[in-house]
């Protein structure tokens, strides 16, 4: 659950953007902080420690700790839904989408789990008014998967039953990948990414994908 | 995620066995403090305070904090197991025992979420004895559900290119219905259950369930 751990995990963390350095920092010692103890047990203190700063240089950059959270959050949700959106819009069939969806999902969610864990399970943490943001980029990233869905249930390539329940679970897979992935388990990100594609495919009676990529 | 929420889910709390009384008082108020705030952010103070006990009142039955974890994370565990394994020993075809699994899990799941979140989320807070033993009853909890698969995947019933992979992604499934369900929304666990049920046997390859259980 470190950084190294994070790095380790093949992905890029979805900091980069942040500016200054120091603010940089201090959200991935919160993400660290959070994960490790959980939200209401860390103090900007001890988040501060973790940055090598001192509470008073917290302050110029996060005015609460909620605001650190926020921050996290809102990262956090927007860079899952540019990679929906970015493999929502590649280009193809249907099936070849919600498979590229879906692996670049589970890559997403195994090599960011740390900050995924934060985001999901603590979310109830946030103020009304930052929970209220991030509900709606919940159903931006939602819309996206749903699409797909539609879209092939539509052209007769997809058998689907219930495309919003669909959906959900389609999702649900995805972003518990967070909960369980391990470095040191038996599969890397895309070996993970690969099987849950095919078996979404399979949710959404697609029974030969290679027929359908023809 | 209080009890009364938890009670309106329509599902039996697995705390029925806890004696005395004040005993088991104090674990459903310890759920609900873990839940609330994490269980580094609780003290047993918060948890006496909150089953209307002393701090020595709450010494007799537990010894640590840590103590209280274990338990909830055994008792959930052990009854987890007990779901799966009355479905998987009810008799029929590998079909109708990974359907009957699948929803009974998930219907589990959605009534005893704020338990079922204590005990996936804070695995980590365990000391190494306590998280061995849980373990233990995780791979038991694994060997139910990748029995039925490998008994359908001989049998033919199944089509499955990876067993331990997709027993991996069914229970996963299951388990983050703890994370998103609210008894407020548009589906009653049943119905999860029953919908959850159709997209594993599609994972598995029974594209026409009815006829499977003819």
């Amino acid at each position: 659950m470190s950084t190294a751990e994070e790095t380790a995990g093949g992905e890029a963390q979805p900091w980069g953007e942040v500016t200054p350095d120091a603010a940089r920092r201090l959200l991935l010692a919160a993400v660290e902080a959070f994960a490790e103890r959980g939200y209401h047990a860390t103090t900007t203190r001890d988040i501060a420690g973790r940055a090598g700063m001192s509470p008073a240089a917290l302050y110029i950059h996060y005015k609460t700790k909620e605001e650190l959270l926020h921050r996290i959050s809102r990262i956090g949700h927007e860079k899952a839904l540019e990679v929906l959106r970015t493999a929502s819009r590649a280009g193809g069939s249907p099936t070849e989408r919600l498979a590229g969806a879906v692996s670049s999902f589970v890559r997403w969610h195994a090599g960011g789990r740390t900050t995924a864990r934060v985001v999901q399970y603590e979310l109830d943490s946030l103020g009304p008014e930052a929970r209220a943001e991030i509900r709606e980029l919940r159903r931006q990233v939602d819309a996206e998967v749903r699409g797909i869905i539609e879209e092939g249930a539509r052209s007769g390539e997809f058998d689907v039953v219930d495309v919003h329940g669909t959906t959900l679970a389609v999702l649900s897979l995805c972003i518990d990948v967070a909960r369980w992935f391990k470095v040191d388990g038996p599969r890397t990100p895309e070996e993970v990414g690969a099987l849950y594609a095919e078996l979404v495919l399979r949710m959404v009676g697609v029974t030969d994908p290679g027929a359908a990529r023809e």
